[in-house]
């Protein structure tokens, strides 16, 4: 994540915070007085979006100074100081709604991801975020997943061919999907997903190049059958399952062997983590 | 929430679901076809963000045409088709994901709010948002939480005085701030936040003019002590509350005669709400 | 008044004045020659514009120096040369006009205001700009006025209620008004225009809350009777005048009593003050 | 000026004069209401910037009409209704002043000029404008001199060479830039600003190209003398004259047989005609 | 390529070609004259760039026609009109030039590639494109490939995995690369490009996942040995080769059944193919 | 060419190349690796570039070093290294072929013109580009055609008077032309577009100003019978010749005493040179 990238995120940010400044610093706080700040957790979580709120102070005033005490992706107790920010009080205030938008959000994500792959630690499966992402949020979002140790699914409609329900109704069933396929050369990966077992094995006896199948909705059961048919088959698909798996059962599913478990609630429903800035320690220019 | 306010943002959405165009589409689905698809409630929900998706299919496709069975803001039980999109199935298909996901973030907050103002129906008291917001997404989720039935708190640093920890740390104490506040002339409605009996004493005892005071994590118990000093000294100054109510308690605050309770969650931490988009129908175009 | 808020408005002045280069510097100017201007009041001012003068340069070649010999919204003599900038001469000649056309401009409301604000000091009267402003230079016009010892009025649309005879006809009488406005609850200050005594005397008596008045093209008499009406009946309601008032009467009106006096002249007919940019002296890279 | 042209212009005059909508017009007026209003002429003035207010409402509200009863850049009579704006009430107050702002900057720089180019018609001297522009509002404001009958000087540092005496000073005299100019091939169009009969007579004696001589802040009775001198040396040169030439005196200029007068008051000091638009009529939709 | 994806770089191809009008247009031709003009090939082409045309003239003024006498991505003889524009003269002059601009480069792409896949009909070898795609310009480009019969290689960074000397030298080796590559999972497809023998060997020997190999600067022989050595060891990867292959022995390559064939020029280098803009009938508004 | 002029170009193409980042490097190269890369002219060229060189690895990463061992503008021979870029192997990486794409067409014009102009040195003649630029890329590529060391004809519609067939054909012939022109006063240069001798002689016999005639695809044979047609008409008239000109005849063109040759293909066929970006040397970062 480039700053070149987010610059015109964070301007619009700013804009929309402060379209004609900050009327009650204006009208409390003198420009002359300084000050220094943390960033305090009220929480367990994984820290994320250091570069965004660098960014964030850096556009509104380019004297303030942001330190960390700890790495972008480390986990920190609740309790924990675990940034400082010092310049003139006003950009301090200034900075920090829009800061801890940006800072409890992603932190929010990655902590959430955290939680999940830690569980799935030492198995071959991989978490993916899906394309449920909040719009205009989504480079940031992706790499909040990826800070949480989750990976990548297809960023965009443009960089991964993914066939889903609407798709195989629109062109009248799977194995015209699967024709067409045939005759329709790719540098992209090919994945599809699939509903029934009926569906899955018409993908499996199609000679028609698949590179991943997702399972979707699939039940625990019919997950462990569908990855046993699989080997069968075509022993070199991918496996991915979607649906119903969340922190408190992902282990489990992640232990049948499957590659990819994709979650979109991690991006879609997003619950922010608790921090909060407080201003420690006031001073006037020249002090 | 005009066209005119959202276009950018949704050429963003579009520009980062599909930089290069939709590849599974293009390598499937021929030009020529038509097609009907429904917008489906998975759960019971208000719906929300319907002018946003017309104008996503707009900016696509001038020629998708979308049409509602329910207004805006209406509640719909899971399992309803709440609204139709008819036109080519490329258009269809490239305009489903960013579509629902304005629809299923912004029908997530008016949801949250119905039920939260549900409950507080008959009482005086409102419920706020706050400049907890999604960087970018703004104007959106405050409008979600007008159609939920919620009221919009201050948009941003711009348009009202709020004076909070940061900013009685910065001057050395609420004494201060409100000599300060005497001298400083402004048009814009003055809240103060106060995190104890101490500090509410001195606003109720100080000649400064205070619009609204907001009573920062207080308790059940001492939120009805407060409003009661507030009743004696001060009357006419409005109460806001905030902290610690969720829509299992709320009620019960509301009923002690609160004006305004203000809720950060319902814009920072939004639960997406299930919805899908499914073609029901597809045809050759002259069919 | 930031950097990241006036960027791009000082880019497309650039580029409205520069598409394509300045071909008469490039056509005679050698690009390693070096100068010094200063900024010439050719008549009385105030001074304002600098941070954007600095911008202008920043934004055209970095390594241009500007340096001020008065601080902002300092008045100054006729003759004085209040600021010089070094750097190529290239970089001078390209930022001249620019400058000058936003320091002329936004000193010239500074100026303007400065003569009115001074002639009601020490009274309680303040004045207030409004929303005449000229397209895109909003948030500047506004910082002007700040600077010329004036207060802001409202931004937008967004952070006031202001309620005018359009909005009274709209509603079919000023009383429809009162009674909407009772049922209709706002965290925002609530003005009302009035044009008659008739009007007047209805807000007076409505139970509606209502925060200012503004009695519209009141004669001076007139607004004398006002102001005792109010203070009969509602005597902590704020009056604003408008209409009429000059600099050469400002004086008389604000002995009245009023609170707030708004001028949209200050912003929609100003005069630019006579400035100009002089190169002093010259000298070639490395002497 | 084409619509294309303006919309970023327009667009940002909405946002920066409703970020968050338009709250009196949200509180009080419902959305099914339908009015007409019209725009009246307060004072004698040109009609300038119809396209402007068109684009103005098109980009608020596709459905609003606007019509007008003059052509663009007619003359009407105060007390004229020159134009009628037929629309929900909601978007016609919301665009009233975004519209009126633009309408009567633009009317007062058409006003203006076609009062000075009245008085010089007959004569062969044309109206100039100059690069004196308020800072994006460019385009606009020589549109709105074209309209007044005036001619635009050069738009920009990109399409004419125009040496005046900033650029002498940097290259060491009037001779040094002729004798540059003579080595430097250009497409462009070149005019040399004078301030003194010496250098005029360099400009006269010189061979370098010069297409138009300007004489900066010359009197009456020193002009006079200038064209003789002209006539002698280089008839085919064409004459500007610059520097305090006002509606009173510009008749007087032109008869002594100018090519040109210039003048930055026209764009620099706009004095805004009194335009107000008023509703005259509300019904309710299906009425 | 959809409308919203280009109107800004439309507006901006508009605004660098008449910042502040068409001069020649404005001063010659009257508003009322109405016109007919026909695009005609002056050389053999492959006609790309209709939807691009349409956006300009429709940005330009809703009111021109654009009709077509063949579709998108036919070929055309020299002298050949295939299409026509209706509308007044004025903006059909203002949009000639920017349209013929991209007509003629993206014809000019689609008329190259058009030829080189015409020679490798009937072999399993595609033409690729690469990302040396002129900067601004590559949406479009890509296009004018596909139109042409061109394949799309990767989009950009994002959407591919691409190994090639850089990366080589900055991990120390190719070994070093593959074993890194075993250890870092991806859903994209993995290249990698070889220069040497030997490099392929090492490719070929690895049992990282490389899904295609490219061969960089071999010669034809070269290639041949290649491609049997590949059969040997890894027949299911793909085969891409590069350099050096032009229209005139483009046929030879593929006949040696190689899967892709990439060429930087036909977008680093295009010939724009020669068409002009030729009014044919004019006629007054009313006529 | 400035660095605020192409900074919004800039910031396109990298987001073009690499909307969600670089994958390969991202999956290989580790963050601290540090290295040094040349540019390699691969072939004689002259270097045009690299101010946007600069821009490019500016935006990406401010820490990276760009040196040039020769200056822009200057010739270099196959197999010179001409310029070093210092930093992260990631940033070298992410900026080469971007840079690359600017570098090469950049040059590539550079190449082209510098060789047509050398072939007309000492003629009075100057080589002049046109109005077929590629859309977005005027400012640069007449920035290089500078470079190369020929001269900028009208940047714009906004900014030269030139009259072609079109016009001749919508205002029914020269002679009306020319009757409408005299009527036209306008400050920029007029140039008329002449295909035959019946043309040129209605051009040398009006008393219209004309400045530039152009002979349109005139033959050598005629272009030296117009010339003394000129000659004896109108001396003063500058002649620009178009059409049929190229590397290998453009001397004998100039011979013939034209002011000006203008060639589009300079700008709208542009052959890239070869040039390539090389990493040399990488380490850690400590090291």
């Amino acid at each position: 994540m480039d700053h070149w990238q987010i610059q015109e995120l964070i301007i619009n940010a700013l804009k929309e915070d402060m379209p004609f400044g900050d009327q009650t610093t204006e009208l409390l706080i003198p420009e002359g007085i300084l000050g220094r700040a943390f960033f305090l957790a009220k929480e367990d979580l994984v820290v994320c979006g250091q570069p965004v709120v660098e960014a964030v102070f850096k556009l509104l005033d380019q004297d303030v100074k942001v330190e960390w005490t700890v790495p972008e992706g480390e986990e920190v107790k609740a309790g924990t100081k675990f940034g400082y920010v010092t310049g003139t009080v006003r950009s301090l205030l200034q900075g920090e709604r829009v800061s801890l938008n940006f800072l409890q959000h992603l932190s929010g994500i990655a902590t959430k991801v955290r939680r999940m792959t830690k569980k799935i630690e030492g198995t071959k499966t991989l978490l993916l975020d899906t394309r449920k992402t909040l719009p205009g949020l989504k480079v940031l979002q992706k790499y909040a997943v990826r800070v949480g140790g989750g990976t990548n699914h297809r960023f965009s409609l443009s960089d991964g061919i993914l066939i889903k329900d609407n798709h195989i109704k629109a062109l009248g069933g799977l194995k015209q999907v699967l024709e067409k396929l045939k005759r329709s050369p790719t540098l992209l990966k090919v994945e599809i997903e699939v509903k029934t077992f009926e569906e899955l094995l018409i993908v499996l006896q199609s000679d028609a190049q698949v590179d991943i199948v997702m399972l979707d909705n699939f039940s625990y059961e019919d997950i462990k059958r569908a990855l046993e048919l699989i080997r069968v088959y075509k022993p070199q698909i991918k496996v991915e399952i979607s649906g119903g798996i969340r922190e408190d059962n992902i282990e489990q599913f992640a232990e049948l062997g499957v590659d990819f478990i994709s979650s979109g609630a991690i991006t879609h429903s997003v619950k922010a983590v608790d921090i909060s800035m407080k201003i420690e320690r006031v001073w006037e220019r020249g002090d």
